[in-house]
């Protein structure tokens, strides 16, 4: 980066976000954006990605970084039912970081922006010890629609988009012993994983289906099943029974459980970054959301019910209730 | 932080900066925010600090960086001649940072999020080697009223809010070696020079003010007038005559150069983190912008012209043209 000032490095990555963009009157290179006003609610989120803490830059590529760190705000605007609109990044960089480096990463951020059509159209750089990447989004609902954490109320069905586990198991793949792994590397299902675990999908249409069909709560599973229901409930002050028999698991989990000491409904509880959608609904809202998000493919499965009392429990087969550990990923924990 | 918990500290955060705040219908502590929108575009922005970088942990004060972080924000909202409407926050935070410290820098940000009448409705909060605040702003400017950095034409006069070189003055004083300044800490200058450091006022009104008056281009001094001043001259395809005796500077200034060997002209130059604003305006229109930043007691300077041809050069006495240096604080110099 020796040979770069600022303003070089702001020109570069103007040449690799600016494009047509709807609605987009002042984009990168001037003091702000500016951005029509749709006739919908606004919906604002942030996400900051940390080398080190987040990422590991030796293990991934920066287009992948910059992928993902689009599409986790995606997912944040999702997991309220709303749809994505304009982008912000913000990148500090040590000095030690390669322009070619920094010009994949834009463009992994250029590559997701595109997929959700939320365009990047502002940002920040600065010089820092280690990478920071903080990515800023806004995004629209329609007036009244949003899907808050604080709605769930008792005999609500607890549902969940697609599976679960596979962005852990991408990683426990991606940081485990290259001699203990590497025959399975080139499997489908391993595939599968690290695509989970670098590529995360946000579930933009169905968390709109989601709210339409009436979802009382809604937010993504960033940290683990276990966490982020906890979250919800404490929000809605309740709590939640789940049947652990029910909870979608990634089938490529159970090959990985031949070649790796992991343990499939661990990893789905308490892996994190699988940016599914996880609901609650009035029992009779169910069956049509299901069916609103079986047009799209995407499963819905019902893997437990909110509860008056607070607390997670599982109902075990012999009808008894035990206490689910709350753990999940927390970026304070050493 | 060791007792702190990710959601233990998302929490504290949010009764730090919860409050009534028109228009935020979802705040802190959900997936994202979501405000209302007016009938009016909108204006995104965001910028990073970086510990090491933009301040010294062991200097400044965690409330005055918090308070900075936001109106430097609320500045480039201001460039653009409109108004501040919502912000988020995205702070990373080392394992040795004090919990303390922490509420102080979001207490920062109320102080300063209030007196712009900016809600900060969201942000991240992440573990990091060094302290990292990022915020991102949005903000408002009627239709068709955004004032960019590329419409400035020769002929236009340049005009600049305020007085110069004050920050980089208070961040000499800061710097200095305490045997050196500690006799004048407490004078009426000194203090001065370090609140414009340590507490950098954004134009708003004036923005707005001058985006009525009919401003071509207009830009926030935060790296120097030499480099903004560039800035804007490149992005409009022009250069710049200035007269370099008309530029306002700090009167503190004056009594800094007489205990630290600074001189006053290159701190406005080259000093940076004025956040006052330069712009461009047609000749006819000066006077109508000079009379309404007086009802503001905003001094406005006519400091030079545009021109064709471009590069900055200053017009000197003898009617001679000498080439202006466009050094100014560059975030990737060594």
């Amino acid at each position: 980066m020796t040979a770069f000032t600022e303003d070089e490095l702001v020109a570069a990555i103007r040449r690799i976000l600016t494009g047509p963009a709807p609605g987009v009157l002042i984009g990168i290179g001037d003091d702000a954006a500016v951005v029509e006003l749709g006739s919908h609610s606004e919906i604002l989120t942030s996400d900051m990605l940390v080398e080190g803490i987040h990422f590991d830059r030796r293990t991934t590529s920066p287009r992948d970084l910059g992928y993902k760190a689009i599409a986790v705000n995606v997912s944040d605007v999702a997991a309220m039912g709303g749809g994505p609109r304009y982008a912000m990044a913000s990148l500090g960089l040590p000095s030690d970081a390669e322009a070619a480096w920094v010009m994949e990463l834009y463009g992994g951020m250029r590559e997701a922006a595109d997929e959700y059509a939320v365009p990047v159209v502002g940002g920040d750089t600065s010089r820092a010890d280690r990478i920071v990447l903080s990515v800023a989004m806004t995004g629209e609902v329609p007036d009244g629609g949003a899907v808050g954490r604080s709605g769930a109320r008792a005999g609500d069905r607890i549902v969940v988009t697609g599976v679960l586990g596979a962005a852990a198991g991408g990683l426990a793949l991606s940081t485990a012993d290259p001699h203990a792994i590497g025959a399975v590397l080139g499997t489908d299902w391993a595939r599968d994983l690290l695509g989970a675990h670098l590529r995360p999908h946000a579930r933009v249409a169905e968390g709109q289906a989601l709210a339409r069909a009436g979802a009382t709560a809604m937010i993504d599973v960033s940290d683990g099943l276990a966490k982020d229901l906890g979250r919800l409930c404490r929000e809605s002050g309740v709590g939640a029974a789940l049947d652990l028999s029910r909870i979608p698991l990634a089938p490529a989990l159970e090959d990985l459980a031949k070649v790796l000491p992991v343990e499939p409904l661990t990893l789905a509880m308490e892996g994190g970054e699988d940016y599914e959608l996880l609901a609650t609904l009035r029992p009779v809202a169910v069956e049509g959301a299901v069916a609103a998000l079986e047009e799209r493919f995407t499963p819905l499965s019902t893997i437990g019910e909110i509860t008056a009392a607070p607390g997670i429990v599982s109902v075990e087969p012999d009808g008894l209730r035990r206490p689910v550990r709350a753990g999940g990923w927390d970026h304070f924990a050493s």
